[in-house]
């Protein structure tokens, strides 16, 4: 390998293995119908996402100055973005999103399907049933992609306990969201441990770990890599807050209302439950969670959002744990190319639009 | 090994496994918010399951005259009920079944579990979203649990396949189930092809196969393997299907009309619907997967069952499958014991009552 992968070209290695696996699964498929399956799968894998996991697993490896043939790497790393369709796909199913990515999310694109084929049954229950199978097989299938991506003995065994942990994770990152949604109660800490499970550790500090561990990095480096995911994962979450309340629908690829919709009781949220005068949280508790919610009471939210300075508190937040993760790359033991990657992966996580 | 291990010797050990992994997961929970998780799905596993997954695992292993440390194997067995676990859990989701194995569905453990602690939200909402959530969970460890069983590198290379193999070809059965409901066609080729992918392939012949490879096992032993166990997958499911209509609910756990109003095309609908006169159809189509059938409506369906002959020909099928696969025993290369044992599991698959 000469000099480090760029995000670029990382994300251009990644699509083509995913490409191939796609292509090799709709070839081989036991029936059409699993070929139909695999169909919606592969157009939510690639229809252009960020690629963060297997970006940070690449960057992992590269921080720990791994060396030798990238083919095994390259699949792990696709592995996480099958992984990450697995947990899309389901959180699309719980929380009834009609979107995902500027399209269709998957169990409405199966809805759909039925619909137009005229199946008997209800097609939204097929829809959101086969949407949940649908997960099931990605996160089979990315087990796969890693478990026969060719990775030595040796690799495998510093993988599996990442891997293990990674998915207990996220798995209790989004049960906490869920125990989280309903409720306006003003405990800012609650909704910042969901997000360190929930996004800091599972989109950053685990596909970082995955990389530096199947270069052989020691904990020193493992260590570095926590420090700089943690404050930038929770960063890029309560990014993700903010442009889910005030994002331009446009750009971020889902409908701005569905956030305020579904009444997660985000960092944001709990800052304004917190300050609210009565006047405020009666037009909080009456819009957020409300699936009714029209575009003019977003509006009213959005103000007290601002007049809290809930909105304002939050950007402070992004912008502490900015310069922390900053801090923590100064003092870390990367090659210098990995450092500098890992600043612009820092400014792009906090200051996106999408 | 001395001689070998009967089926109520491989439940208790499979059984202390699964004990101990759910202790050390309730103690080492990063959360007790994981810890309730996890208790939910410790009450469905330990709940007196059947085991036959793990149970026909170790026939698999003793059949291809597996020698030396069965701790392994035990682990690998334990890692299939938890697989189980995942579809069950999931399947309840999907069928929105109230019980299982005589106790509340999990989803419906974690429905009451937030209605009883007063959380915000909608109760049923919340017990679906986390039965999604832990039929994942409940994936994750079960690969978990084969990866650390401690099986030599050689092992797990012959494992895999069959095990991507299987959770593959049971979430393509389960699609198939999905297609398969709320019509009534007189397809009765489909629906055995579901149960093929669905049961018989799932929860005898991949066991089998995956206990036979862990033993070293040859073509010739798991092309036996599945000579037997393909026939009485699909008897064991056709009875399955009888009980689901005629069985008696104390002895089945599950209430006798929930088949009905989920109205899935079994073999046993399929015969019915070919052979209805117009009149007998009528009442099937006004019952069959009709959520709100009463008892009434449930035993003028089983009278057009008993008059179509349905109920016979399914009876009639489950016996030429189940001298099929004796009659495969009797060529199969298994030691006389196993032999002995599987001819009283293709017993118990047929003559159940639940």
């Amino acid at each position: 390998m000469s000099g480090v992968l760029t995000p670029a070209r990382i994300r251009c290695e990644v699509r083509t293995v995913l490409e191939n696996f796609f292509a090799d699964r709709i070839r081989s498929a036991a029936s059409q119908h699993l070929a139909d399956l695999v169909a919606v799968l592969r157009g939510l894998v690639l229809a252009g996402g960020k690629l963060i996991r297997p970006t940070m697993c690449i960057c992992g490896w590269q921080a720990a100055r791994g060396k030798g043939d990238l083919g095994p790497l390259l699949r792990v790393a696709a592995s996480l973005e099958l992984f990450h369709a697995f947990a899309l796909i389901h959180d699309d199913v719980m929380d009834e999103s009609e979107t995902r990515r500027g399209r269709l999310s998957a169990h409405r694109a199966l809805t759909t399907m039925h619909r137009r084929r005229g199946l008997p049954g209800d097609s939204s229950k097929f829809g959101r049933n086969t949407g949940i199978l649908l997960g099931d097989l990605a996160l089979s299938w990315s087990d796969e992609i890693l478990q026969t991506a060719g990775l030595t003995a040796t690799q495998l065994r510093a993988a599996l306990p990442v891997l293990h942990a990674m998915r207990t994770e996220v798995v209790l990152g989004q049960y906490l969201d869920l125990l989280n949604t309903g409720g306006l109660d003003g405990d800012v800490q609650q909704a910042l441990t969901t997000i360190r499970f929930k996004t800091a550790k599972y989109t950053f500090e685990r596909p970082l770990h995955l990389g530096a561990v199947l270069a052989g990095a020691d904990r020193s480096v493992t260590e570095a890599c926590s420090a700089f995911a943690l404050p930038i994962g929770e960063a890029f979450q309560l990014r993700d807050d903010l442009l889910g309340v005030f994002g331009d629908s446009a750009e971020t690829g889902k409908p701005t209302l569905d956030d305020l919709r579904e009444g997660k009781q985000t960092a944001l949220m709990a800052f304004a439950a917190m300050r609210a005068t009565p006047a405020q949280l009666g037009i909080l508790q009456a819009s957020v969670g409300n699936p009714a919610l029209d575009a003019a009471q977003a509006c009213a939210v959005r103000t007290v959002l601002e007049e809290t300075l809930a909105r304002q508190e939050v950007e402070r937040l992004i912008a502490g744990r900015r310069r922390e993760a900053l801090h923590a790359l100064d003092r870390a033991p990367f090659p210098q190319a990995v450092v500098a990657m890992l600043r612009r992966v820092a400014d792009s996580a906090t200051e996106r639009t999408s």
